[in-house]
């Protein structure tokens, strides 16, 4: 049945002659093989649970992201990879004391928000501010109301967009509040900023996320609302009297934190210099300890190279998975990966990133030429009995994006996203959040389409 | 985009001529407006809320399943559908004691096994029975150890195949000892059975089911037990020493019971004779409150003609719910109302059948002809916006076969089934465990399916 896919495909002509034989039945049989290893062992789970358990929650910078870099190193070395650190500088933003206590009108339905700082938030004077709050829905309505802005807080409300089936693209529009909020509210004065929390679901947990400052505007205090809370504001500011909130953050910014890229690889017995990397990010935020974000990208790439050391024991071209450091903070170990003196030496064919979550594998993206394009598109018939529905241009991701503008093939890994936000950045992000099974068949597909990508080249 | 979708549709030749103004736009905008009232509602699992909560657990011929009946016709009728019942005789089983204890060798790592008595289990004499037990992994297992069963208790102990894709087949291929074991066990001489749980994880939640005896071999009792609790006892066996165990179960088979399949409809306008069947079982397991098995199903069905009605006040022909009593104990509900007399003035065009779960849509079944499945093929280029990946031809249900037989086209909602048997007829299918918008999607695409079957016909 999975031969007779491989002949649909090259009858509808979507398989470049000189790439044919990547669709015989050896590779059938390694996707066979590979599928079979990892259904039944179920290890990327595992290495899930020692990662979350272990190392806890892993903000770039923090003791505990310190942690995970030997631990993880530990668990690739354990699995029989060569492995090694690479250096990155990371930002280490803490945070501190974090509370919003709605000061009148008395006896709202709510009294204390639950809030977290945004990442890189400036704290509050000592002690906190109190002031009233203006709520706006949008850049538009905030220039709209450029007046009232002065000292106040800006509450933006902006729900995420229930009615896109594209998860990301609603939370894109969403986050754009949380990111570029502070700034533009510190160009009317603004005191602080109150983002409602990027997530479909009513519920009290909000979800961090980074705030990003314009340099030539004075930076504000920002913190997410869970949006439960956000609901309950709303409601009693269109009651129309005054609502006075007292903020308080402490957070700060400390000095920059020397650390590390985890790298474990197996050699390429034909050519060790051609490179196939399957990454994700070892950094996580504070408030969970990022079981699908992106520990689960993490163990999907460690999975995917075990897998494929469980076919064979060396493919043609090296498979190298590596976990980067801060890519919530500015994504700091994509770029200085990319720009290390090592990969002088090295040539990187193709790049496969997770970051989107430990659900059930529905997609593939892969970037690149379009004749690099209509080659690996065969990977949609080796991947088709894994669970993969389709394989589209356009692939990327936060950490493997500079080794594209090196010339490697970024693909993506593309799961189910219909729950991710739920979880996303907040303290629902646990590995109960996480199912052993999907999780597992992530790991799958990266493996096999690295495998495959290892032993034809792109 | 979407209509970029169906022009490729067209182009690859999927669409027989005369249904091709089914691809006009005015149906992709009534699949828009359909699915974006359904995202943001999201009143499907509000439904299904109501229904767990206020019914509960809904074995068949139980107080609380007549409770449903009550409760879920006066849902649909506030919803503004026409509503009845219609009679079906259900069987009336009841759970009591059911025990199992390892009285031999003392200091095993488990003593007391977490079972549960199958459906139509006989009980086993007053005061349980004592036996040794004897594992098998197969009926040839058993076959060539015939010797060694009379008056033992024989252990099934088959787990469902990890390595398939397709859950339903491995749950297909390992429930069968749950509906044949006793049968054949009993053939044998022995006392009674234990059959291992049907689900991919190793926990302690036995998972219900029926048993079905031979008419012509002797009845003896059966239970499922844990998987945990199976490989403990697994384990325990390996020693080489024997193993008994006392059972104990006082469940009983009471006399049958009237109850009534729950109808709510739309009539149509043009056609109002010509069906167009939405429906799920309303009776569950008695462990949990079904809120997968089959609550999401019946939720699906009235949240899809609940959206029907939010874009047209009345469709061309009828739009029908039916939540069907009694699939769990014989599927008697899908038989008496395909049997009954008022189907004599009535044609029923389709039934689209949801009873896999509440879980992410990935793909819809069709059966029917070859040429009314290449004419309905274009439901795909309408479902694909709403999350649908495939329309493929196979369709049907337990519920609804009986219409196939008097030539319904029979459709089948097919979701991720990835996770369902961690749930499947166990104490763990409880509202929890449903995400309301995974849950509305499968609303959303039985809507748009039935809505443009009830305009177009078959």
């Amino acid at each position: 049945m999975a031969f007779g896919i491989v002949l649909a495909g090259l009858a509808k002509g979507l398989v470049a002659s000189p790439l044919r034989d990547v669709s015989t039945p050896k590779y059938l049989d390694v996707a066979e093989k590979i599928r079979r290893e990892g259904l039944t062992s179920e290890k990327a789970y595992a290495f899930l649970e020692r990662l979350t358990k272990a190392a806890g929650l892993r903000l770039t910078g923090s003791p505990q992201a310190a942690a995970a870099v030997e631990l993880t190193r530990a668990m690739m070395a354990e699995t029989g990879f060569e492995t090694w650190l690479e250096p990155v500088t990371v930002q280490h933003w803490v945070r501190g004391v974090e509370t919003a206590d709605i000061v009148s009108p008395p006896g709202a339905e709510i009294q204390s928000l639950a809030i977290t700082a945004l990442g890189w938030s400036v704290p509050t004077p000592a002690g906190g501010i109190t002031a009233d709050v203006v709520e706006v829905g949008s850049f538009d309505e905030l220039a709209g109301r450029a007046e009232k802005i002065k000292n106040r807080i800006v509450f933006f409300n902006h729900p995420m967009d229930r009615t896109l089936m594209d998860t990301f693209r609603a939370y894109g529009e969403a986050a754009q509040f949380r990111t570029r909020g502070a700034a533009e509210a510190a160009k009317f004065g603004a005191a602080a900023v109150l983002i409602r929390s990027a997530t479909f679901r009513t519920d009290r947990n909000p979800h961090a996320g980074m705030v990003q400052y314009d340099p030539v505007v004075s930076r504000i205090p920002a913190a997410a609302v869970a949006t439960a809370d956000a609901d309950a504001l709303s409601r009693l500011l269109q009651r129309g009297t005054p609502v006075s909130v007292h903020l308080n953050l402490d957070c700060q910014t400390l000095a920059d934190v020397k650390s590390s890229n985890v790298v474990g690889q197996i050699r390429g017995t034909e050519h060790p210099d051609e490179i196939v990397l399957l990454g994700g990010h070892l950094d996580s935020w504070d408030l969970a300890v990022g079981a699908h974000d992106d520990g689960s990208g993490c163990v999907q790439a460690m999975e995917a190279l075990r897998l494929i050391k469980s076919v064979s024991s060396a493919p043609k071209r090296t498979v190298r998975v590596v976990l980067f450091m801060n890519e919530e903070f500015g994504a700091t170990g994509g770029r200085d990966y990319a720009a290390d003196v090592r990969r002088k030496k090295e040539r990187h064919l193709a790049a496969i990133e997770s970051d989107r979550g430990g659900f059930l594998p529905i997609g593939f993206g892969i970037s690149g030429s379009p004749d690099q394009f209509a080659r690996l598109k065969i990977l949609e018939d080796l991947l088709r009995p894994s669970g993969i529905q389709w394989v589209r241009a356009g692939g990327g991701g936060a950490d493997i994006g500079p080794l594209g503008a090196q010339g490697a093939v970024l693909m993506s890994f593309i799961p189910n996203a219909q729950t991710y936000f739920d979880v996303h950045h907040s303290g629902l992000d646990m590995l109960s959040s996480v199912h052993p099974r999907e999780l597992e068949l992530g790991a799958i597909v990266m493996a096999i389409a690295a495998y495959v990508t290892a032993q034809e080249g792109t």
